[in-house]
């Protein structure tokens, strides 16, 4: 093992340790007065309330998905590190959603109190607790990937395993291979075929990750719209209490709600890319065939752990940039956005210095260097389109408010449209990206190198994921801090400071989802490549030798390139001929067959989770009006409400209504995989991509823009609040509202977990093909 | 040329008999009273008034694509026919919109004096002018296929030719190929180039029919919900004057547009399938290994041919269909449907019949007729599908409905929900009828055969298109009828009865709907195959010789299949190779970037029509009103309102707005395949195909729920007229109209027009490839 390994975990303890600093440092500010600690404490019980019954739900899962997994890993359909691994990528990612929400949750009022002394000092500590998921969420993921890889490569594929077998738990692990082993030593081609299984393996644990990330992304949206629904519906609209009235019993359900999904939520569906990423980049760099590893000059050691060392070092330059986020006293709203972007900003332009050292020490290409700028490049312009499209300086939002002077149906319809035509730019931006990374790292000559660059594009866009996420998580603690201070009534102006970080939040959170589905779509292409290899390898297992091209385009390529055969032809042949195995080109109705199921599911799951909004949400209305209706003194200010109740109802609904969307998701790649063979399951990989993207930019963008042009509308503009014009805005942005906080984001997740679930599941795939 | 050929022009020329029959007797009825007559004329006028409009646009764009294919024929990327071609194409299919419109306009009073004397009578006049329709279109379809087969076949492919070529306007026609002929006679490998060339010329005449549906669909799409809007939002919001009344300026655009979209609209989109289709599966069969021919017991002359016979005999059935339609004089509506469900479900049982005895002649195999079987099944099932999800008497719209209470926005989202849900049914049955036509025709022994089965399936769907057309251009006549006798102030039992006839047009209209984007997925998709042998026919000819296999895979593998060679695994391989040279597979990320662009561009032409509408219905909204303001004695019904002027600013409107997304959908294909090469425009047309057939699935049917939940709560429920659901139901409906009748209907036309100008440019984009 190369001593620079260890920059890897040492970088993901660096992360976890300086997220304990920002939390202790959080911790030391004050919550201010008791009626703002008791607001708090009420917030941080719902949090806690709805993590409890979450994590209730998703140990069910997880332990029907280990059971399952372990059984076919008895009938060798799977490897048996995989449903151990799988368990660890949940538990992780578990733990950062509950250290992140415990974090926000603690942070409220201390940031509303910090804000009540000066703005930069709001500023700090609700940057700095974001930082605290940011950093945790990177660390820990790299700490797992970190410590399985030092596991299997040190412990597992020993070359006394590699040579003999090792059974474990009555299973075959290794294969005796005595020929992998010469002198005691595991010699090349025993390494390139025990970093191929190392990598495959690590690859699943992903779907634990996606498994979590499911509950807290979809269950946290249909939690966080439902409980807004009926905070606004009932007590805005019916009982016409201000928005944060602590009279209304559905207001603190709202706020938890905040936490559970733009905290929680997106820190999971990050968590997953960027574990996502790296994994299937590592996967990628050790099936390089070894001529054209020869070719870059890159070890197959290397190739795997560059993508390690780049988020390694992407981590380091995130802390160091977490600490350029300062702004003055007297800051404007553009000076704490120049903040954030310095931070950013700084660590990005850092990275890329970075990695250009990288490949003056020989871990990676010149290609792989401008995959990485490709990667970068393509989060900040889909981030940019975002804002243009969504925000209320530039046309398209302006055209929506006008057109709502003529009514709700004319502002529906304009809002459609905007974010259908907002597609165009995000989707040529992936298009390029994928093109760019894979023609700049060498595609065109290395079919396998250009695959591999689009991994890296992938992970150079979530390498500075520890400071992107804190100014995405920072948006709802400062909302969160706006809700405390007003139900706390403060001075005012402690409101005005709490709403300009807000606001602020607004903008990253926009250039956020962008960013995350940017992220994802990238991270879903490398997994696709990867299922590929993944597919070859169990292929090559299962498939008994002689039986033609098929097993030749299996093991035996990875092993068996005869030195001086020019390998770029061997490797490109390679690929095509297994391609052509599996029938992967439109001839095949079974890819076309599978393009086509793809494109539904991305409607079908939109369709399921935004029903499961409107039905968590009708429960809540129930509930709200119920409280009105017999606790007479709320209203008066006599009784408090039932909060707990509120919280307790939407949590059930949440992770109740969940049920279906997840079920769909999980099972529908299953079944396409048993009935349709690979080809099936690739054509529903790509259909659920290429349409879960767009169908994604579409919902958010539309949502993203409704919301602005009422606020817009609400400036003054057009009539202003309470004008015909403002009603028919709030229409559109109550229809914005699951587009853009539950079906779209959710589409992110739908995205990656169906080909997580196809990876997990190839072992299974491949031999029922050879039935 | 087989005798037996001739039942092809015989059936199309008795098409096109009876339905000058069907229009002289629909003439022989009285258009009643002076006023009725008067406001028939206005409609006449109105419509006519457009299609010239439409028609001159139309010209010029032909002639500067003429120009263009002209020029490209003379750089040999173009075969020299398919300008000329192009033309017939889309001259043929503005006839057919011409007669029908004419036939639809001289109709409506017709159809409302007769439903005064009774609703058989008025059936009876509605659904023979509709069908009058339904045989033009087949009858000129079919005729220009027969008249161009004759004249490649008889005059331009003669022996004399294929031994010396010949030269038309200086450009080489047919090569010189003295092998070709043997003793004065072409011989079979000759016989098999021709059918080849004859077929793939023919294919691209499709484009004229296209260029002519996208005017047609796209731009009546357009004026039909302008009109609309602008009848209704100042007459009978802001005015407060009923629907149809004479006093409301818009009112005879409103009914045009009845005609311009759903009688002239439909007809150039199916006409583009049926056409289409039938093409596409004789491209298919003519490029059938001879080897696989030989297994399946053809000739290359019958599995070019039969195809058109299917459709011959298809037209006969539909003729026979048309007149079982009549019902009693006291019918119910169950009755009336009955009557129609007799008429297209007999045609459709006697084209089994029919097919069985093709079967028996040795002219299709028996997987053949299965895949015909599918292909009508496919379309029975989509059609239902459509029912359950947009009819009142189903759960789905009846929670629109419910949703309703709560307002316009949980109206929208439920809706939204309702179409994205609606996908998976039809979805599902065009990945069954695709990979049950590909087995059942044996794709699996003989891939061509399963591909040649799948263009079956299409055309088996389209067979008995004469009655079902019929069936759906009633609908518009009966509507127009209706506004007639409100406007003639008639009787209210014709009203009535006309209403009853709409109400089941409305049914027919639907379940056509889904009819229509089925049909144009297997068109579709027996294109994009037709696009790969056209690829396959460029290259061989380009490609110089002793390139390797790729020469190999194209014309050598059409002609020298050698004898006692396997031919199923010769023509396996080659297709295997051909795509492995092109790199049409998921590793190839040109193919993956298609494949998103083309998703793409189904969300952008939704926009990009969706704005049109907008912007056309302003226009007419500020003419209702000047008209209004300006000439005061219209609401007293003193002066008469200037239809003429309403129905001239919509034409104006709609002929303008379609040409941004009508550029778009012609230039993007040429775009893709000159940057990105045929692995590109493979991907391109699979996404565009499936993420077009989701989306417009999800459009028509949310749209059409959302219409049918209006006048479910107007039927008395939940408050019924005037209440605050109705209110919310009524956004529901503004915004469900240019969802049915724009967006969703248009994208049947983008998915078949980038695939067939994909077709048409496969010379240019294999000639770029290869410099």
């Amino acid at each position: 093992m190369d001593n620079i390994f260890f920059i890897v975990p040492i970088a993901s303890i660096l992360a976890l340790g300086f997220a304990w600093f920002f939390f202790k440092s959080m911790m030391k500010n004050s919550e201010g007065t008791d009626r703002m600690k008791e607001i708090a404490q009420y917030v941080r019980e719902g949090a806690m309330a709805y993590l409890n019954r979450q994590y209730k739900v998703v140990t069910i899962v997880f332990v029907i998905l280990f059971i399952l997994l372990t059984i076919m890993a008895y009938f060798k359909v799977q490897n048996p590190f995989v449903p151990v691994a799988f368990l660890t990528g949940g538990f992780f990612s578990g733990l950062c959603g509950f250290l992140g929400m415990k974090t926000a949750t603690f942070a409220s009022a201390r940031t509303a109190h910090g804000a009540s002394q000066s703005l930069n000092k709001g500023l700090q500590v609700a940057f700095r607790s974001g930082a605290v998921m940011g950093l945790v969420v990177v660390g820990f993921a790299l700490l797992d990937i970190a410590a399985w890889f030092l596991i299997l490569n040190e412990w597992v594929y020993t070359p006394d395993n590699m040579a003999n077998g090792l059974h474990f738990l009555g299973l075959n692990l290794v294969n005796a291979h005595p020929e992998y082993v010469t002198e005691g030593v595991i010699n090349s081609a025993g390494e390139r075929v025990k970093l191929i299984e190392i990598t495959v393996t690590m690859l699943t644990f992903g779907m634990g990750a996606s498994t979590q990330a499911l509950f807290a992304r979809v269950g946290g949206g249909i939690y966080t719209k439902a409980a807004d629904v009926g905070a606004d519906l009932v007590g805005k609209v019916e009982a016409g209490i201000p928005e944060d009235d602590p009279r209304n019993p559905a207001t603190i359900a709202d706020n938890v709600g905040d936490n559970v999904g733009d905290v929680a939520g997106m820190g999971a569906d990050l968590y997953e890319s960027y574990a996502g990423s790296i994994l299937a980049t590592a996967a990628l760099g050790a099936s390089l065939p070894a001529l054209v590893m020869k070719d870059a000059g890159l070890t197959a050691y290397q190739a795997v752990l560059a993508p390690m060392m780049v988020a390694a070092i992407g981590i380091i330059l995130s802390i160091i940039g977490i600490f350029m986020v300062r702004t003055k006293e007297s800051a404007t709203q553009k000076n704490l956005l120049n903040a954030l972007l310095l931070g950013t900003g700084g660590s990005s332009v850092l990275i890329l210095l970075a990695m250009i050292g990288l490949v003056f020490l020989g871990w990676v290409t010149w290609g792989v260097f401008w995959a990485v700028v490709i990667g970068l490049a393509a989060g900040v312009i889909i981030g940019q389109a975002t804002e243009f499209f969504t925000s209320d300086e530039y046309k398209p939002t302006k055209g929506i408010a006008k057109q709502a002077q003529q009514g709700p149906a004319t502002t529906i319809i304009d809002g459609v449209a905007v974010g259908m035509t907002s597609t165009w730019i995000p989707v040529v931006t992936i298009v390029l990206g994928i093109m760019g990374a894979f023609w700049a790292s060498g595609g065109a000559q290395h079919f396998a190198m250009g695959v591999y660059g689009i991994g890296f594009a992938a992970v150079g866009m979530l390498s500075t994921l520890g400071i992107t996420l804190a100014t995405d998580a920072f948006g709802p603690i400062a909302d969160n801090a706006g809700g405390n201070a007003e139900m706390a009534e403060l001075d005012p102006k402690v409101r005005e400071r709490t709403d300009a970080l807000d606001m602020l939040g607004n903008t990253t959170a926009a250039t956020g989802k962008g960013f995350a589905i940017g992220s994802a779509a990238l991270t879903a292409m490398a997994l696709i490549s990867a299922y590929m290899e993944e597919v070859r390898l169990w292929f090559s297992k299962i498939a008994k030798a002689g039986e033609g091209f098929v097993t030749k385009g299996g093991m035996d390529f990875y092993v068996d390139v005869p030195e001086g055969v020019n390998g770029i032809e061997i490797a490109s042949a390679s690929v095509k001929q297994f391609s052509a195995a599996y029938d992967i080109t439109l001839f095949n109705p079974l890819f076309l067959g599978g393009i086509f199921i793809g494109s539904m599911m991305a409607f079908l799951f939109s369709a399921l989770t935004m029903k499961a909004v409107g039905r968590a949400a009708g429960i809540m209305i129930d509930e709200v009006r119920r409280q009105f209706r017999e606790m007479k003194g709320i209203l008066t200010g006599e009784t408090k409400p039932d909060y707990a109740k509120c919280v307790a109802i939407s949590t059930k609904g949440a992770q109740g209504e969940m049920m279906l969307p997840s079920i769909v998701a999980i099972a529908v790649p299953v079944i396409v995989g048993a009935a349709m063979g690979v080809a099936g399951v690739v054509g529903l990989l790509a259909g659920g991509l290429t349409t879960g993207f767009t169908l994604a930019v579409f919902m958010n963008n539309a949502g993203g823009a409704w919301d602005n042009a009422k606020k817009y509308i609400e400036k003054g503009n057009y009539g202003g609040k309470g004008s015909e014009a403002h009603h028919a805005a709030v229409v559109g942005d109550t229809v914005g509202d699951p587009f853009k906080d539950t079906s779209g984001p959710s589409l992110n997740i739908l995205i990656k977990l169906m080909t997580m679930v196809s990876v997990v599941m190839a072992g299974l795939t491949v031999t029922l093909s050879l039935l």
